[in-house]
């Protein structure tokens, strides 16, 4: 997908609203445990319920392969719902990879090439040679963490390194890798303070702003300083939106949260 | 398994040896594409002409999740196989995994109790609470990248916060962590020089090391600079062995490049 196109989706749903699958079969309404593949059907439902209202997909991958063959089945099967079903969708496999060169090949074809996600999450600790051979895929996103959600972020994100910033010397040095256009980051809404000097780095690159809801993030201080004219932002909502309810009713509930969420966007869109 | 098992198995095998399973169906032999599953065909006859030269074996996630399922059922078999029939072997999930707090917590069950790894490698960017979940499984390491054999180290791991490398702040700072016995660390072997300034921060712990043979790293420099009273080194092979011969004789070939390997060691042990 183009960032044109997700673009014109937003505009037309007035909604930049993500809903992270992190499916949790022990918080999972109880009836769908009796259904051969619990996983995908509770995805289905959640996805059929929501797709107006929510222009992204974020399967978190730790959430599959902690069920092994079944939880890859499972994805394999949401991601081909999803892009079949409602192509317009922008998908993003959450799985923060990141290896060597030649490895870091076989990450990009298994998300890119054969699940066919329109991006992946990959952590840059290893430099520019782990995150340039996603970069290559055209029309395909490189969603790089800069500055996570998590306390562990001051660990060593926010140090400085020549006077600035670990994440800020992420943001600047990966603008300078080949096919940088095809980068976005991660900033969580934990740190929306920061979004303003992030923003002077990154004007014109999408990010992905996961920690609203559960982690106490807000949408409103987000946008006041993290919006730019094409939009720019994707607020991922997980546990707030999926967990609404864990009855059978659980889809509608899902479906209530997720029109709150993009009523306060379509509400802040209209102030642009 | 715990760190005085591993250190028994390299005393007894004279070997600090760790075989990298990287799979890849383009470069193995043609006559196993006509088996089932020729992953791990090509996995068990390297496993069974190796494993008594190497005390560890370590396959590359990226190798298995680019093949999807199939891929999935490979790495199940291979580990099952080596868990039984070798059970004295290290095995190494070669991941780079790392994500907020209860989504690490799925990497480790995935790997850890599903699996049955007796370790994986973690990435520090989401600092403590992204890599603590992996290291309250007891008996269980956790192998942390410190300073990674490839390029893009020199990005940002070597950049300088607080006066001092960011590689070394992560060192110094995941020491501090709870649970951090449980702890290894990744340094390439490219980067020998360095060992003498990690030998002083982590004299104790295990550290992987990645980059000998197709990467350029030499095994008598690390040793030099690396080994502790316990050895403390496992040193990675894995293109130079297990792609010796593309022929009929592969495995055969591959056992003669581990002895090779093998041998270096037992001198440099019996020097100690």
């Amino acid at each position: 997908m183009t960032t044109q196109e997700l673009v014109a989706q937003i505009k037309k749903k007035k909604s930049f609203l993500c809903i992270g699958l992190d499916v949790d079969l022990q918080k999972i309404s109880t009836h769908l445990l009796q259904q051969e593949d619990p996983i995908f059907e509770f995805n289905k439902a959640i996805i059929d319920a929501t797709h107006h209202l929510a222009v992204a997909y974020k399967p978190n991958i730790a959430f599959y392969e902690a069920y092994g063959i079944k939880g890859w089945q499972a994805l394999e099967k949401t991601i081909n719902y999803l892009n079949k079903k409602y192509p317009e969708i922008f998908t993003i496999a959450d799985a923060k990879r990141g290896d060597i060169g030649n490895t870091s090949t076989r990450y990009a074809k298994a998300f890119f090439s054969d699940l066919n996600f329109d991006s992946i999450t990959v952590a840059p600790y290893m430099g520019e040679d782990s995150v340039v051979p996603f970069l290559e895929f055209e029309n395909k996103h490189t969603i790089l963490l800069a500055l996570t959600s998590n306390r562990g972020a001051f660990d060593f994100q926010t140090k400085k390194v020549d006077g600035e910033e670990v994440y800020k010397k992420v943001l600047k040095t990966a603008q300078t890798w080949k096919n940088h256009h095809n980068l976005m980051y991660v900033v969580g809404a934990t740190k929306a303070e920061h979004f303003v000097e992030i923003r002077k780095i990154i004007p014109n690159n999408f990010i992905l702003v996961p920690g609203v809801g559960a982690q106490g993030g807000s949408i409103a201080e987000v946008c006041e300083y993290g919006l730019n004219e094409n939009v720019g932002l994707l607020i991922n909502s997980a546990r707030g939106i999926i967990y609404a309810s864990t009855e059978e009713n659980f889809a509608e509930a899902a479906a209530e949260k997720a029109k709150e969420l993009q009523q306060e966007m379509e509400g802040i869109l209209a102030k642009m």
